[in-house]
């Protein structure tokens, strides 16, 4: 297996990364080989200063870089020599087998659907993540958190699929529960879009609907595996759980489950329903978030989530 | 003044808003007066039975109860003789200024819409609440919590100025700087919503609006004072942050931060944008719930809410 490293990406690039890919490398399987894409010089001047053996990787020289500001449509199209364009080459031919990026989330989402492109019968990809329950030991599954926040009925349906294989396949959850994230318990409640998609989920042969979940529910009910909202709503919850994790850090609050709402015991979030495997880093990412990015992208490869989802929207 | 009171209203009525409101009454200015309204022989034994003298309070005997579960506008127009029905009739005729109750929320929104109504001018009355803000003084007020969970861009505008005046009035805030909640910084993010709002608000003569906030900003930036969402988003957050405080309870937690995500602290909302003062409790309401939202009715009928809202709609 070969994974493709954008060594440019995130606030604290390339020197995050090198020590991310560092930390890494004791605990990949031999078989996981890293192709570090990004400038070469730069790069391997911080691999001597940190006295990190380099010869182990294979490097792919790029003498671009995609800003975090940039327009990421236009940056991926005008920059074809940056470290993510390249990175998404690399995929296209096969010459690695997953990629990841803590750089431009746009930029990696336009790789992913104009170089990659969506799995046919997949009306929209989406970004999951994988947030801890209240005295529960198991993880629960919460998407689309950004990638699609004018969500459909149909589209969020898909998500309950997309989310059960992601808990099948990621979490070793055998029948994961789907529920959709609401603003009251019973079916006619919510806005026009949940009870629509209520209805398309609550006879569905494709998942065990558990019907709504509430605000309260998120964290502290463990009857659900997988929990679906649209980007909007995902986003704004994912980044006010950062803020509760922030925060209870600086009161020098010390607690196991708030703990886990640091970004980086996950470290980013991979981009479901594509045709390979992505995995978008946290902007800001240490070299512990990148590590696990890493370690995750391989898992992800492992999966083997694309096969599934072709055999399951042929 | 005199406030009317559903002594029926609330998950562990009528013994609580018994106790809630001997709580209260020892805070009330001398010219505030109590009207209790439910079943008189049953709230007396609990007076009698707390020991507590019941001679200073008017007492308005109902025979009916609209129950939690039940279809809110149907209960209403088929129990004129409730506790709620009847708390309406009262405000219509002015023989209360202010209402409250714990019980059924669509009943007492079906209530404020159709006995009281909305002010002309307002698109859609909403329901504020009153968050802590990390390591600053003042609060914030967000709204909506979830009277209206399709809310259109101009529904929206109208929330800054219903925030900003509840936020100069009740929070004593001069000049309320007011954000929208969104999922980026940038005007061009978020969903077809929030970005019709955004170019609405912009260039707005009735609030100062400073911009776009985030998920992580909404505890933890000083910046607004008044934040604006749908009643989707609003009600999911303000969920999760009740689950928060309740984790954070269960975890043994002692923080002044969180615990002001206590629902008690506020006890529950007033209806924004109706001809009088309507404050719905929170359906699980303690005493000290009870007592804060009997105060913070007062304080809302003191700041003349709807004259003000009359006067910028007319």
């Amino acid at each position: 297996m070969n994974i493709g490293i954008d060594m440019m990406g995130g606030d604290f690039a390339p020197r995050a990364v090198v020590l991310g890919v560092s930390l890494v490398s004791h605990e990949l399987p031999a078989d996981v080989h890293l192709t570090l894409i990004g400038d070469e010089n730069a790069v391997k001047e911080i691999f001597v200063s940190e006295g990190i053996d380099y010869s182990k990787y294979r490097f792919v020289h790029t003498t671009e870089v995609i800003e975090m500001g940039e327009q990421p449509s236009k940056a991926f199209t005008k920059k074809p020599n940056s470290s993510i364009a390249r990175g998404f080459s690399l995929l296209k031919t096969g010459e690695i087998d997953g990629f990841t990026s803590a750089g431009n989330t746009g930029a990696m989402l336009a790789g992913a659907m104009f170089t990659v492109k969506p799995i046919p019968g997949i009306l929209r990809p989406s970004i999951p993540v994988v947030l801890p329950r209240f005295n529960y030991p198991k993880p629960f599954v919460l998407l689309d958190v950004g990638l699609n926040p004018d969500a459909k009925p149909e589209v969020l349906y898909q998500y309950g699929i997309l989310g059960k294989v992601f808990a099948q396949k990621m979490l070793q959850i055998l029948d994961p529960k789907v529920a959709l994230l609401n603003i009251g318990s019973e079916p006619e409640k919510g806005n026009i879009v949940a009870k629509a998609t209520y209805d398309l989920m609550k006879n569905s042969q494709d998942f065990s609907f558990i019907g709504n979940f509430e605000g309260y529910d998120l964290f502290d009910n463990p009857e659900a595996d997988v929990i679906v909202c649209d980007g909007f709503v995902g986003n704004i919850i994912i980044k006010l759980t950062e803020s509760i994790f922030s925060i209870s850090g600086k009161c020098g609050i010390q607690n196991n489950f708030f703990d886990q709402f640091n970004y980086e015991v996950y470290g980013g979030t991979p981009i479901l329903g594509i045709n390979t495997t992505v995995f978008i880093g946290h902007g800001v990412s240490s070299p512990l978030a990148i590590k696990n990015t890493i370690q995750h992208t391989c898992d992800m490869v492992n999966a083997h989530l694309p096969e599934t989802f072709n055999e399951i929207f042929k």
